[in-house]
């Protein structure tokens, strides 16, 4: 066999046993008997060994280097090649002590944040965070880095991505968005749905709108979880889930956010299937997707001329007398609160900036976790307006950190922003835009993104990605103008 | 580490593989989106490829001996070590050319078995078949044998069972079970349900069987799959499916069974759990359980004096005017036909004894796979008086041998007779069981057997499992008596 045969037998069975691992995580999380959850721990340990050993293994980097010498190699074989060399060198970076340490903490973590957040104690999570903190600092030196400790984790999470890019982002964006944010809050009205909505009309409706938006239901599945997510688990086997509250319409929302998400994944090209670039390229590209579907378009006023008769009729004694524009002012209401996952789109990039300062400061030693409740709810009272009551809904909220993901919220902010700069391209495609969406050709809309950017998968790195499609680098404008436009007048 | 806690460490983490198997398997039959049968089927292959690997590292060969040679070895350290080693030792025997070549034949095999039945036409089988037998045979010459080739697979599918054994049993069984049937046969009336029972009642009663027996629901969960099984995702996880016909019953007795099987692995000691030893010892005993409930409990007159008010009130419209006593006739009703699985307790003893005798020919090269339909459907007639109209419902309707199964069906007789032999011993141990039953204290039953045989898990070998708890060896007088009691009078 040529080396580019072997790398891509060795690969395709890392990809494998990783899809398995996104197995044993969906069935965890939907299925499972809740007392089998040690028992699942272990299998993820054994399972996740033996993915790390196959990516250390002196074999993958003898066929990496072997298949970086071969003679006519083609676009895909060099982001194959690229795709797994940046990742098996990230893992070799990384003494197998330090790993071990850094699962056992985040491990204990877990549970403590769990406890601290409901008793909204902070000084229960608080040692766990220093200590997540310094092995962060730690890990960024064994990755090393060009300027500072927190671009390491940054790159971690989104190839290219590293703090000066991130600082000149929210530069621009703050001020913006806070002038937004005042012009806005509070104008419309927030009203929950009510009498209360039967689950399986709502599970009915969220089949249909995925059904609308171009998911396929032959190559995937929805099931209720307690918190949506999104999964491959083959190139023919990408699953959503969703969750269903009696008075809110957030369940078609997260349909079109998690169907976003797994749409990127059914249109990677058939000839990438299964091997490790059978995937999206960065978490901010991928939030992209779902940000895309859930808010430039699910958010629309032309979307929902198309599917706002078909709510009424599925949810008469809910939707039957309201109108279409109050409908519309209900589900674009800017009201800031505490809690990021709620947040409209106007104050969401403000809960991130929030998060970013503080990760920044964390990581370059300039702020100690004991400061962080404090500086927290300065910041929200800064920035939003908001008084944060407690920690559980201030900087207990996120579970990222007992995850020890320092460098994960930034990628966000890519989303929204990447998302709002496709857009931008899609509609010098196709002018008509609004009566794409208000005729429901939604079509339309997917091959584009699948030609564009879904069925690329991982061959282009993320910055190259947005060149190609938008001729531009990621830049704050496209959003800015995109919500300028929609809340920046007068009462709407 | 000493060599056992080694040793214990390695076959966890195969043990825990092999679970995670049984989940992709379990995805793939009730959860799967078909389309992604391919990609599973890969992921397949690879994590068994990796299974295999382990098993034949010379690693594991170094800890069994190190192991074995340690001082103060107890009962489950030797247990682990002869069920690890007679493991390993199977696969070290087969040369991984043979295995690749088996495999390959039988992932042929399969649809070419589906489409044959489908057109009832042997013709598109049996190469597939001659080649598998041919397999076999050379299977049998890597494993070795005493007397027969034969031998070699029996043993492989139930350790100890060989070919004098089961003709020992067979000759026994043979001429008292069409004794039974000449009294029985057509005696009682075969009586489809109806009007049609509702799906999800049918569900919700499954449910309460399998509560009723003592089916952990906290440890595991019931839904639906096209053919009901049962399977161990982990200690603490051991899941049932079942399949519903508006007009039969048969998803009561497939949730005893399953819930047998299920229940068994369920009651391992928590000290053997996630170990090699978490496991039933093997098919024959755990064909038993099911057996034990789904028949000698689940058709008994006074497990149904408890239950059968209770089937009344959930499907009035089908039972309420039906009497104790015709019903408990319908469920017992003898009515020979061409089909095992949906065989009578008098019948069914005598497909399997048709199938060994087939098997044995073939094994020993005194019979021709083109002689077969015509073998098949002499025997049918003979044993059974049954004239079979097609091969699709002769010899074509097990899916064994297309997977290269030869020598698992014997274990199903296995199992229906030591089912009647713990059930003797449980008798001596509660000579009140028609009380126990008719006053639905099924846990005494399962907490004797829990004791006697489910806490063991794989600890003692079938053979002296059976010896430990009944006094005797295997033996065909407990399950003929039984049958006899039941079977054996005048009209019923």
């Amino acid at each position: 066999m040529n080396p580019l045969a072997q790398l891509r037998q060795y690969t395709n069975e890392l990809t494998a046993l990783e899809r398995i691992m996104a197995l044993l995580q969906w069935d965890q999380e939907v299925t499972m008997p809740a007392r089998a959850a040690d028992d699942r721990a272990e299998q993820f340990a054994i399972l996740s060994g033996i993915i790390h050993q196959k990516l250390i293994a002196p074999e993958l980097g003898e066929l990496l280097d072997r298949a970086t010498a071969a003679p006519g190699l083609t676009e895909i074989d060099r982001a194959l090649i690229r795709n797994v060399g940046r990742e098996r060198d990230r893992y070799c970076k990384l003494p197998e002590s330090f790993v071990r340490e850094f699962a056992s903490l985040t491990a204990q973590a877990l549970p403590a944040w769990t406890e601290s957040r409901k008793r909204a104690d902070f000084s229960l999570f608080a040692p766990f965070l220093e200590k997540i903190v310094a092995l962060c600092r730690q890990k960024a030196d064994y990755l090393g880095y060009e300027s500072e400790p927190y671009d390491a984790l940054l790159d971690l999470h989104e190839e290219g991505l590293n703090t000066a890019t991130i600082t000149g982002l929210f530069a621009v964006l703050a001020p913006r968005l806070t002038a937004l944010l005042k012009n806005r809050a509070g104008r419309d009205p927030v009203r929950p749905v009510s009498p209360p909505m039967s689950r399986n009309d709502q599970i009915a409706f969220a089949e249909r709108v995925l059904t609308i938006i171009g998911y396929d239901f032959t190559r995937g599945r929805q099931d209720p979880s307690a918190h949506p997510f999104s999964t491959a688990i083959s190139h023919n086997d990408r699953r959503v889930t969703n969750r269903y509250a009696p008075d809110s319409l957030e369940f078609v929302f997260s349909a079109m956010h998690e169907g976003g998400h797994a749409m990127y994944e059914q249109g990677v090209a058939p000839d990438l299937a299964n091997t490790p670039l059978d995937d999206g390229v960065s978490l901010g590209i991928h939030e992209s997707q779902s940000r895309l579907w859930e808010n430039i378009i699910g958010r629309s006023r032309p979307f929902w001329e198309f599917l706002y008769p078909e709510l009424q009729k599925t949810f008469a004694p809910q939707f039957a007398d309201l109108g279409l524009n109050d409908f519309f002012r209900n589900i674009n209401a800017v009201h800031p609160g505490p809690i990021r996952v709620e947040a409209d789109e106007v104050s969401y990039n403000l809960h991130v900036l929030i998060r970013f300062e503080l990760e920044k400061g964390l990581m370059a030693g300039e702020i100690a976790v004991h400061d962080l409740p404090g500086l927290w709810n300065e910041k929200y009272e800064a920035y939003l307006g908001v008084k944060v009551a407690s920690d559980s809904d201030g900087l207990l909220q996120d579970i990222h950190w007992s995850h020890g993901s320092i460098g994960y919220f930034p990628t966000y902010t890519v989303g929204n922003l990447a998302a709002a700069q496709f857009w931008k391209a899609y509609r010098r495609f196709d002018p008509d835009y609004r009566q794409t969406l208000s005729t429901g050709k939604l079509d339309r809309v997917r091959e584009w993104l699948t030609t564009a950017i879904y069925s690329h998968g991982s061959v282009y790195p993320p910055e190259e990605l947005l060149l190609k499609v938008t001729g531009k680098k990621l830049n704050s404008r496209y959003f800015l103008d995109y919500l300028e436009k929609k809340y920046g007048g007068q009462a709407g």
